[in-house]
């Protein structure tokens, strides 16, 4: 089975409000085996939502639309619907009496547009809106199955998760299943000849996506089938065996973000955590703390943004600042000292790099950015080589210094 | 004008990935002037995106597309255009040279996948993408432009803000004014009644768009007509008697953003600031630094997430954390006086809060966030009643600390 969502509304073609329910819905869609095949948002304009109910529905079974069911003048889905499927317009008291009620219980007067939203087109199914006035509304045509629902996303979701998702689980019969393998700090290149080997020896039902982000790869392995018990265990025998491949690229699978990852290891180890942070300016401690539960690891932080602050709260030698500069692998190891005797932690990682757009020269351009990760006894460290963007070099410096925080405590940690 | 955007991508269609590309591109359109009709999005398939473009340019002049355009093989955007056009594909020894050159600086080789990344539609404008490998494409056939851009938005953007804004703009004759007054920290509805005289004596070319954000709302004022600068003086009148009437509440005008406006305040009256932040874990701290020349102004942060960093660097008093408890007036109180002194800035913000979802109590419930800003001789002090989603409480917290920093120093430093 396949689906098509339209999202009906002129705020978000102007950019104005950003959708979130298209995304949403084609979660819940993907959760239950059903593939979104398009998305298309179109103006509140009845010619444009005639069309994509024409395109909607020649390559759809499923059309799920959001938005336009209002009291606004400028809600015309009902009406789009009603000419698309060659249907009249009737009052619907039911419909009339709820909102009538509901009304009478805020002590507000209906007016004439309250009355429009009672305007039904003929053969709809209604479907109840427990949060508010316009229902949701149901359409069979040929063997297209066309929901409409409105555009608040709260009245949207509770309508999809009370009625629509469990009806169009019952229709569907062909099962897909989704694992995701989520790596730190290797360039998609490298991973893809790293398991090109495997990925070669899968067969056509499956299939593998790179979704790349900031430091960060993120490998979709994706089937269809008629079995759901058979394909997840062919899917989860290759995610096993690209898993072993790639070995600690490797921080998590599915919803698990590198911060979570990190949390689960140092809580497992009991050890507690700190960072020194100079031109990350405490992004990292930001992430770590961004979980729930990080307290129990997560100590706090020095963010050193001067060379005062380097040398008087983590004792980074003067003569190292004068030396090596704040921007040096020397530094970096010396902050890291000076947070684990400062936070009293076990493990520490500090940062120190120049960020741009200025700063830069031709020894240390923008984007050099030093990293240690350490404890009293041993410590790694990294120089990297980013761009020339401020706000990725601080992205990709902190999603660095998260992973080599993680590496060392896999390697190092008891 | 009309223009299409096409974003292709399975992620965006099984809810992985939410789409934020097109949303940020019909914004840029529509403040050119350019009205987009509609935004699809479909899969990698070939079939699927044809289908996409067939439709595009059947409704639209302009055919912005993202996504597919990296080295792996699940990107086919290229050949699907090439054979929508009904063009042959040619290697590209410029793009070849410039990636090769790009990965010698970085010590890494060129795979088989990035020599498929110079494979290029015959016809194509390239458009040179400073922040990634695969350049943006431009197509014309018949009437219709067509332009590829990487999905990667800060790659898609880059491309966007320096080649093809500039171009399109060029293409349009009527004129459109925007102008965006930015206030922190006070609700829409305060705002609107505080203004609803001015925005009333608006002639019709000219309306204001209410744009809400965690602790923000942007008013942003937009024009339409054939003189320019007529239009201009009219929209920076009414932008005047709106800033007068809100007064302290804004902040700044257009791209301006908070910890931007808060760096020009602080530079001009040549202060120093440091922060003490307990629940926002560094993300006050993350925020200044984001901003280019913020080191002439921050010297640093404590991010003291635990109460025995809070007593031991920040010298809280452990009968404060004892009887008023570290989510207090009393600690956030001292968290200031210990970072001013520890840090030695002119002015500080401390921020301590239950960010939840654990952590709350009756008296005490999760969103209770207290914000203290202020130097050694005076203290400014906040209850932030936030609600119970630990990212918007963090994101919240941040945003009033911020804003309680700028109007501390505004009204008590000379």
């Amino acid at each position: 089975m396949k689906a098509c969502i339209i999202i009906v509304g002129d705020e978000i073609l102007i950019g104005q409000v950003t959708d979130t329910n298209s995304g949403w819905i084609a979660q819940q869609l993907f959760s239950i085996g059903i593939s979104v095949v398009s998305i298309m948002t179109v103006s509140d304009k009845l010619d444009d939502i005639q069309d994509a109910l024409r395109k909607a529905t020649s390559c759809a079974d499923i059309i799920l639309m959001t938005g336009g069911l209002g009291p606004t003048k400028d809600d015309i889905t009902k009406i789009a619907l009603a000419d698309f499927l060659g249907v009249g317009m009737y009052f619907d008291t039911a419909v009339y009496d709820r909102i009538k009620t509901m009304f009478a219980k805020l002590n507000r007067t209906l007016s004439p547009h309250h009355h429009n939203q009672c305007n039904m087109p003929e053969g709809v199914e209604l479907i109840h809106n427990s949060m508010g006035t316009a229902p949701g509304m149901l359409f069979r045509k040929d063997d297209n199955i066309i929901i409409s629902m409105p555009g608040v996303p709260f009245e949207m979701k509770a309508i999809m998760n009370k009625y629509v998702v469990s009806m169009l689980q019952g229709m569907t019969k062909q099962h897909l299943f989704h694992y995701t393998i989520n790596t730190a700090c290797t360039g998609e290149t490298i991973i893809e000849n790293l398991i090109s080997a495997i990925v070669d020896s899968m067969p056509s039902h499956i299939s593998v996506a790179y979704l790349p982000a900031i430091g960060e790869v993120k490998l979709r392995l994706t089937g269809q089938g008629m079995d759901y018990d058979l394909l997840k265990s062919e899917i989860m025998a290759f995610a096993g065996k690209i898993t072993d491949r790639l070995g600690n690229i490797v921080y998590g699978f599915n919803d698990t973000n590198l911060e979570t990852a990190l949390m689960h290891l140092c809580i497992n180890k009991k050890i507690k955590v700190t960072t020194a942070e100079s031109c990350t300016g405490g992004s990292v401690a930001a992430r770590i703390v961004s979980i729930s539960g990080s307290s129990d690891y997560f100590k706090g932080s020095i963010v050193a943004y001067s060379n005062e602050i380097k040398h008087r709260i983590l004792h980074v030698g003067n003569d190292t600042l004068e030396q090596y500069g704040a921007v040096s692998e020397r530094t970096v190891t010396e902050m890291v000292d000076g947070a684990l005797d400062g936070l009293q932690a076990d493990v520490a990682v500090a940062i120190s790099g120049i960020a741009g757009p200025g700063g830069g020269t031709p020894e240390k351009p923008v984007g050099t950015i030093w990293i240690c990760a350490g404890n009293k006894s041993q410590k790694d460290t990294f120089l990297l080589k980013s761009g020339k963007n401020r706000q990725l070099n601080i992205q990709a410096a902190t999603q660095y210094a998260l992973n080599m925080l993680r590496l060392f405590i896999i390697k190092n940690i008891v």
